[in-house]
């Protein structure tokens, strides 16, 4: 039979970033490339030690169909812990529990979006969340970041201009792939133009609790007075990825809206790794745990800084970091970004080409992405000074 | 905010049904509606045993991220089990992992429909599916049952006439909800006009191995040639739905497209519950355990039916089953139907209303769906007597 596809998957071309990402995941490959927890910040006894009461005492709650919105008690506790710790929710609000961000975004773009409308997101902004746009058929309106966040004055460009704009996708802390934290002005800025033009804001912060450095700066879902901010956490970046459990708040009537679509796409989130959520959450010190991972961070983070002032040639500019993962690299103009990228897959090493990041995936790009989180000492130091060589090869 | 929905979203429309099942999980409800495995089906220590070894042995391969396509050895172990034990399998056809069976229906109709697509069901047609397809905005056009399967001379009328027929949607194997079982030569001609008309099959299947008397009939994946079947499995009824995985063996070409549908919606299935999968069809006797499981709700089931027996109307009929969760029972057609599901609600009894299950919600049925699979057994005489008392009332 001859298959024929619909648009939405259609969308999803493969390009020259994949033929450069399947290499990411190869043995002897230096993985400078994937946004992965460190394995040493997973708190594997603690998940032991949850998972074996739960088998142990009450086998059948995690073993039977569970509720759509996800486990209560999850729901209860991350309510009380968003407006605690970072003044976030209202009456107004509600959480629905996912299963990972990307789920949140895609189910999101779901209910929200009609073939055709627009979504403004940061350029170069999450490629995750920009492919589950994309399989909406949305149209993406890339808008640039400036230092202290996204363009305003662009991004007030594009709310005049583009037509049917649904929303606007923004990772305000520890941007991936630039790194950028956008500052309160910016954010109060950016509320501001939302409630303006009446469109939504999705506020996803998977790096927010990473920051080592300086001081937190609030959600911009803390200023929303209007129900114009949705709210995007997850567990992947400090529990583990491999649970696949994260969470939305939002206006009621929206987390209605992503129970009804997430009750049709995979009926609820694994219950197990629900209720490992819920018991860290509730019977350690979660608060300590996000203090240890942001000393797991900051170290390997200024090893990293260490290691690219020794051996990065200067012309390959980086922005300083205070959190997250990553690390944003620009090349001088004359460079050939891609042929660059490709040159160090030649000596196994792999970064992410920044186009892969661009609404626009044929824009040009002089930049690419290296993660400090997932690499050891030893796979930095050598990883850098390939791109050194490599450089110095191509600019001879 | 004023919020503005997508239509996909808004096809999703709460109705009479959902105001009746909203009551299927009340406590103090005798459970005639639900669809859930017995709790005494649930392999709980081999799950804790498997749990326990990962965690203590390999924690970082089910705490880091996972491949989208799914952890390689359970797929594997499921291409050998689908071809050694169904059939059903050839060197052009590959395996995902899916996070539930509802995430194949999703994910299928995703890769494959553009909004006002035909999909045709089964009518009536298990619910949850056609909730996945109308969230694409699809146009459901439903085909009646016969008693040895879908009616093929309407069958192929709908395939004459409907414009864009993409799929066809079927649950051979003790259907949802009226536990119709096809007959071999339905399957064979059912596979012939998907053949003639060039439409796929999507064979849903998660009964199958819970048929306790009588002869297994072969899949209809089993006897393509062609690539039009495409065969969707689950974990949710052989071990739990709570640990959310399925399975979808179909054409790699299909395969490979499902993989970039689902790595856009959930990145991966929990690796914990995919490594639980795969060690118990690895290091158990896995077809023991079916065995176990046709013991449990064939007992179930001959229990059922020696009280519909005693206690059931005579003029409310139902069909004899051998397998699956599901007695189908209709009402004469003096009867309103919703009434009556109404009426039971006030004596706390839910079963599932007839149009619950119809490609058009608002279309006429006078039938209803009760589970045998859930409730114990004075559940079940209690709901049969409180099912004859409010049918005599309501015929006085």
């Amino acid at each position: 039979m001859k298959y024929k596809f619909s648009d939405n998957i259609n969308r999803l071309k493969s390009s020259a970033v994949s033929d450069i990402l399947k290499y990411s995941s190869m043995p002897d490959f230096i993985p400078l490339s994937a946004g992965n927890p460190s394995p040493d910040a997973f708190p594997i006894k603690e998940i032991s030690q949850i998972s074996d009461d739960i088998l142990n005492y009450d086998p059948i709650s995690i073993l039977q169909y569970n509720l759509a919105e996800g486990y209560t008690p999850l729901r209860n506790k991350l309510k009380d812990f968003l407006k605690g710790y970072y003044g976030i929710g209202t009456d107004d609000d509600n959480v629905i529990i996912t299963s990972g961000s990307q789920q949140t975004m895609d189910i999101f773009a779901k209910v929200i979006c009609n073939p055709g409308d627009t979504v403004i997101t940061e350029n170069p902004g999450f490629v995750g969340a920009l492919n589950a746009f994309r399989a909406h058929s949305v149209n993406l309106c890339g808008v640039p970041l400036k230092s202290d966040g996204i363009d305003l004055e662009l991004l007030e460009k594009a709310l005049k201009t583009e037509k049917n704009v649904k929303f606007i996708y923004t990772v305000p802390n520890f941007q991936n792939p630039t790194g950028i934290t956008s500052s309160l002005e910016n954010r109060k800025a950016l509320y501001e133009l939302a409630k303006k033009y009446d469109v939504l804001i999705l506020e996803d912060n998977p790096y927010g609790d990473l920051r080592y450095k300086g001081k937190d700066i609030p959600a911009i879902k803390s200023l929303d007075k209007t129900g114009h901010v949705v709210y995007a956490g997850a567990f992947s970046k400090v529990i583990s990825p491999g649970i696949r459990v994260a969470y939305c708040l939002a206006n009621k009537e929206l987390i209605s809206k992503m129970i009804a679509g997430k009750q049709c796409q995979d009926v609820h989130t694994t219950a197990w790794s629900q209720h490992i959520a819920y018991n860290f959450m509730e019977n350690y010190d979660f608060v300590a745990h996000l203090q240890k991972l942001r000393e797991i961070y900051g170290e390997k983070a200024e090893m990293c800084k260490a290691l690219l002032k020794k051996y990065f040639p200067k012309d390959i500019k980086y922005d300083d970091v205070d959190g997250g993962f990553f690390v944003w690299c620009t090349l001088p103009d004359n460079v050939d970004m891609l042929k660059f990228c490709k040159a160090l897959i030649e000596k196994k090493v792999c970064v992410v080409p920044g186009n892969a990041f661009l609404a626009d995936e044929q824009g040009i790009s002089h930049s690419f992405r290296i993660s400090f989180s997932t690499p050891t000492e030893s796979q930095l130091e050598e990883g850098f000074k390939k791109i050194a060589e490599t450089y110095e090869e191509m600019t001879l």
